[in-house]
């Protein structure tokens, strides 16, 4: 096999699979080619993913080592996509009687949310250097699983979804009630055997407001004796400025809707405006996200 | 930029992207490449992905053209994925009381899905040599959404949430009720935007019984004078043996389980039986998977 075939297959399975060791012993029988070929291969993949912000290819040694591919996004590369994302949600049309947003479209974009999650895990790794592994992502039903699949895809782990409502076909459950934004009681459901013990797990979410869901999920975990390593959510609101936690990432920040003006104002999350060295780009999409409109359609 | 690295970053855009037309001026302007070294670059990749059952990267040519990449699965490849997904279904630790079967980790393994989506959508083009573009893929919430959204990937399409209850926040909804397996009346909606006009969709959902949820999603994909190309699950079951449809596609079907004896028995489904060329090791795992047990932990 030609080292181009053999980059080929290298490169396809380590995007493929991202935040999992895949043995050198496979790549050697697949491609047939000897060790001293695999390294040279590996090397020339490791270095043309670093220098073009595709990501970082590390080789793990010992009997249970392997190649392992995580994403990591350059800080331009973050905001570029925050605000491609921001001038999506800054339509008008989005605004729907009672000030609420049309994000349906928004929430269900897989590669829009192959983006976001890639945002997520490269951050998630940069305030982790020692090491960045959650067992689980897991998410609330129904909205935010689009981009906790993509977020479970990009770390290589599996899915969690906690149930509204307890389902007879999942076995055995463990049930909170917790108060909603609107000082409801809402309930959420998880089968016991959804979660190891002593889990470390991530929490996505397609929005948030006061926060009452990730309350909720917070609260579950803990039933669940499982550690919170991170929050992620696609969009948070500028109010309340309270949230239930101190410490999460968001993509936008939602400043404001007027359904009779019809106008609204969206913003990258603050931690991405605070990267340093802002692409000029981006700088420039910011602004350009920021700006109001008055007419619709 | 070296050979090495422009073919990594062709690569990775083209697997992160499937379904997607990437114009060669992206790539032109990104590696810095002269038009005859893309082109070369472009049929190394073509001929290292089709010698390695990678998948098919067509060069599309004119204006709107570019670069595009599509799963396509060799039948032995799609064997392997049924079979591998048939041996975690087959464990009989999943039976629960009723005999129901938990299925949820494996609804939520998002390279699981990954492989799955790509069986479905590798047949879908083999099954329309002239061409297979649906707008949408359209699931039902909740427990389909997971290989909903793969499968959205790996088309290169939106996908689109059917809710059980309609959301205030999604603006005009089209609703419809239609009678459930266990003879129930449920509920169907979906945003009227959600969906373009004569939209052409594919329907993906986890499980199929009797196909109540895919008759309700049926009718409902008429109300939007919708086009329905094909419909995928990831499990049928083998009774009740009438299907609302004739043709779908599914992975796996459930032959028999019994709570009291602790059994239960699964095999690839029969149109990937009925592939040609078999490999001997998934005709060996097929029979593997058939294997009853007998004992619960």
């Amino acid at each position: 096999m030609r080292r181009s075939q053999r980059l080929a297959v290298i490169i396809r399975e380590l995007v493929e699979r991202p935040g999992r060791v895949i043995p050198l012993g496979y790549f050697a029988e697949r491609l047939g080619a000897a060790k001293s070929s695999l390294s040279e291969d590996l090397a020339l993949v490791r270095e043309a993913f670093a220098s073009n912000g595709l990501g970082q290819v590390e080789t793990i040694p010992g009997a249970a080592g392997g190649v392992i591919y995580r994403p990591s996004l350059t800080p331009a590369r973050m905001q570029e996509i925050a605000s491609k994302f921001c001038q999506r949600l800054a339509d008008p049309k989005r605004i729907l009687p009672g000030g609420f947003l049309y994000l349906t479209d928004l929430i269900s974009d897989p590669f829009l949310l192959a983006e976001v999650a890639e945002v997520f895990v490269s951050r998630w790794h940069q305030l982790h250097p020692g090491g960045f592994a959650p067992d689980h992502v897991v998410t609330v039903e129904t909205r935010g699983i689009p981009v906790a699949v993509m977020t479970a895809r990009a770390l290589g782990v599996p899915l969690v979804i906690i149930r509204r409502q307890a389902l007879l076909t999942e076995g055995p459950v463990v049930t909170v009630n917790y108060l909603s934004g609107s000082r409801r009681v809402e309930t959420m459901s998880l089968p016991r055997r959804a979660l190891v013990e002593e889990a470390k797990v991530v929490l996505v979410d397609d929005f948030m407001k006061a926060g009452g869901t990730v309350r909720g999920m917070l609260e579950l975990m803990e039933e669940f004796g499982a550690k919170v390593l991170g929050v992620a959510v696609l969009v948070e609101t500028a109010e309340p400025a309270e949230k239930p936690i101190a410490d999460y990432l968001s993509i936008a920040r939602l400043l404001w809707v007027d359904d009779v003006s019809r106008t609204l104002a969206v913003e990258p999350a603050p931690w991405l405006q605070q990267l340093e060295a802002p692409a000029r780009e981006s700088a420039s999409a910011i602004a350009a996200c920021e700006a109001e409109h008055d007419s619709v359609k």
